[in-house]
């Protein structure tokens, strides 16, 4: 029932591992509050250990606070336990990873009601119809367990040629790289493009993962400031013309985090500096499908005339992450090179998903399930603006997303979000503060709110929660640090 | 029922599309030989094309020999075909990363009989096996096709702690990183130890996939000699006093290409020469669980002490290789780094396959497993002993592997394997030429079998088949070049 496992040839002694397990189950919300554990006399027989061994562990839990016992009804995991309370880590640095950190581990804490993650709502994954498509190549299974091609399944290929055909973009499946998430893509392009100490361009604000990307491999970045329009093209104009960086990197459509998308005349214009000064762009359209007012903008690459646009995107968003499968389609003389790289990183993704996904795809599973959630996820979005028009105090501004998962809200000048961001998590409530998504963090006075997961009553009642939290803040005044002590 | 997809924008002409296509199908397997292909008529509806498009296709293919048409009967993929026509790549460089391609190729190609590839036989994966466990997972898959823990799924790292401890190693789930395959783990240590610029140690032969990290992350490294009872011990003590490297990458057991396993004596000497020179040892114990004569000798890091080794494994080996999960055990102090790295590629490995690893693990599916296999693989491999011994001439020597797929094998000096290497496949043979697994090439005298995925009466032909080559080889004497032509 408990899965706990002990070592007997370690030093620490058999009732603290078994507590600090128990404890780790609590935090992490794998026993959530309430859950009645085994008795000492079960646990004792199932882990072959003596009953004064529970009766210890058990004791020290319940000192502790983690577990309460009631004569005669048995023990149970405290009611008041708040897995938070085990998580001294998160908050306590800004960063793009710690910030990633921070999301991710929330996402698996009971209690919390997050914001803080671009992702789809698991309820809607199309979890039942992929199980048949998976269980459909069991005859076939032994092939598809073996390593696949490096280059990604032969059939996702070509069903992901169509697909992005559909968006104006003509590729034939040899330029296709099937990688492990969008993620790996913008990795393997980055690492293929540039070499440590190179140059790139990204926007600011930007997806924080090719932040965290831009620094595991050395690189320099420039942030290019981005307008509700598009990027700043006067800034993006001088960057390209002194700085010779290696490639841009952008996200046109329902960008992330601001949900911002760029007007076709800055596309235009973004394409034409890129033939002027030589320069590649990296294109991310991983929200592209997630339009809610209306067919999405068509992609830069469905305009790139020349080859200078390398595309991203993925099946992350608007199917379900568990996949980890993102594609590129990239020029002719990349793709020896990134064949080579992805081969001295991961070899290649597991084909048996791969395979599954493209028969989903084939059969227009993509299409029936955007069918179903783009109306979920609207009414989201449009709940979301609603609530913050209706409690936000007035300095507060916000993005209009027009599809994506995410606006991006600023703060009064001077705000610092961080600690905003802390207090929130001790009310239950977690958003992602700005810093993340900045290279440098001096215009830290954003913060991202997230709609995708969450349920049109929990938005309103976040933001109304995280309204008064800014409410309380603004009337504190001048007293910024005394409210709530940092960690 | 042939996969075509049609590109109407382009300028190249229908016809040639579905040509095209049809040829690469049949190049790379998908089609084998007298496969049926619909009639004209059935394509022509199925792709919305004219009934003169086909036939122009199919006349294109007939004319080149793919395809042969017989009255009455209809239109087959011609018995003739030999797919290994489409590859004129493969065999054309020997560095480690075009080896590693070409036998991902060959893998794929029909009619090759393939001893290149260390991978088990995917006619004995445990697929029903693990596909019952995957069902078991579809009342919780939504949660399982979620973004997954960066670390890796907590219940399969509870079932790996108790798998090493196995070995004699002690680790606590939270030392446990889930990686892409143990690849991934090489590769996300190697970053996190080393800087573009820095010095690393390797055996002398080595795994080419190591070769291709240690070039893709720019760094430098020095080749210690390796011997039948493990590394050259002086070589080593002297990388490791004058060059400080930051670390020395070595497989103990069942080494790959060798077969080797290091002597306990050779295995003590490495870890007080690692204490001595403060330097780290990065142990791929990947083969270790594929032991046919007796338990395999424990790995290094099960007599660490003082925590210098860094243990990797994973599953490719022993179950199968498209679940792409390995694992390392790492020291505390690097556990924040390799998970920063991580989310720095691709974020995290589906978790839905780890799960059901997990429970896999749990109910004693590995060692049901290998007590089917391993006597099927320990056959295997007597036979190829037993072959070599029979066929090969004089001069050739090789290694007698105690576990693993490969073994090693030398042939006389200044042989060219390389031309070996290409008239084999023309022959319908693959194996490895050495140079892959060489960090430089001057030593270039060998070849490696590998048995895991060929039959006995399999390994029998190409034992015989690649001892006639190097027979005539032999007698040709001192004309390398004049008999094959170096494409």
């Amino acid at each position: 029932m408990l899965d706990v496992s002990l070592n007997r040839h370690t030093s620490q002694a058999l009732y603290r591992q078994i507590a600090e397990q128990i404890k780790t189950q609590i935090g992490n919300g794998r026993l959530p509050a309430n859950t009645r554990l085994p008795t000492v006399r079960q646990l004792a027989q199932e882990l072959g250990v003596t009953r004064l061994t529970i009766q210890n562990a058990y004791g020290e839990l319940q000192a502790d606070g983690w577990i309460e016992a009631t004569v005669g009804r048995g023990t149970f995991v405290s009611p008041a336990v708040q897995p938070m309370s085990l998580q001294p880590t998160i908050g306590q640095f800004l960063t793009p990873d710690s910030a990633l950190s921070d999301m991710l581990e929330i996402n698996h804490i009971i209690g919390v009601r997050s914001m803080a993650m671009a992702h789809p709502d698991p309820t809607l994954y199309p979890t039942d119809e992929f199980y048949d498509y998976l269980n459909r190549l069991r005859p076939i299974a032994a092939q598809l367990f073996n390593y696949g091609p490096i280059q990604g399944d032969a059939e996702l290929r070509v069903e992901v040629a169509k697909l992005v055909q559909e968006a104006g973009i003509t590729a034939v499946p040899e330029q296709i790289l099937i990688t492990a998430g969008a993620m790996q893509a913008i990795s393997l392009v980055a690492q293929a493009l540039a070499q440590p100490g190179d140059l790139v361009l990204v926007e600011q604000p930007t997806f924080l993962g090719t932040l965290n990307i831009i620094k595991a491999q050395h690189l320099r970045s420039q942030a290019i400031p981005l307008h509700p329009d598009g990027p700043d093209l006067e800034a993006l104009e001088q960057a390209m013309r002194e700085q010779r960086p290696r490639f841009f990197y952008t996200i046109p459509n329902f960008h992330n985090p601001t949900g911002y998308c760029a007007s076709p005349e800055k596309r235009a214009a973004l394409l034409a500096l890129a033939r002027q000064y030589d320069c590649l762009i990296v294109e991310d359209n991983i929200y592209g499908n997630l339009a809610y007012d209306g067919p999405p903008p068509p992609p830069l690459k469905a305009q790139d005339g020349d080859g200078r646009v390398i595309y991203m995107s993925g099946f992350t968003k608007d199917i379900m992450p568990g996949l980890r499968i993102g594609y590129a389609i990239v020029p002719p003389h990349l793709r020896t090179r990134l064949l080579t790289l992805r081969r001295s990183t991961d070899m290649c993704s597991p084909e048996l998903t791969q395979r599954a996904l493209a028969h989903f795809l084939r059969d227009g599973g993509l299409k029936r399930h955007l069918r179903r959630v783009l109306p979920v996820y609207k009414e989201r979005r449009d709940t979301l603006l609603t609530a913050l028009q209706t409690f936000m105090p007035a300095p507060v501004t916000w993005s209009q997303p027009g599809g994506g998962f995410s606006s991006w809200l600023r703060l009064p000048r001077y705000f610092a979000p961080g600690e905003l961001y802390r207090l929130a998590l001790q009310n239950g409530f977690a958003f992602t503060p700005g810093e993340a998504y900045l290279m440098d963090a001096l215009d830290a006075e954003h913060l991202r709110l997230c709609f995708g997961n969450q349920s049109t009553a929990g938005i309103r009642a976040g933001v109304q929660l995280l309204s008064e939290l800014i409410r309380q803040r603004m009337q504190a005044g001048s007293r910024p640090s005394t409210w709530l002590p940092i960690v």
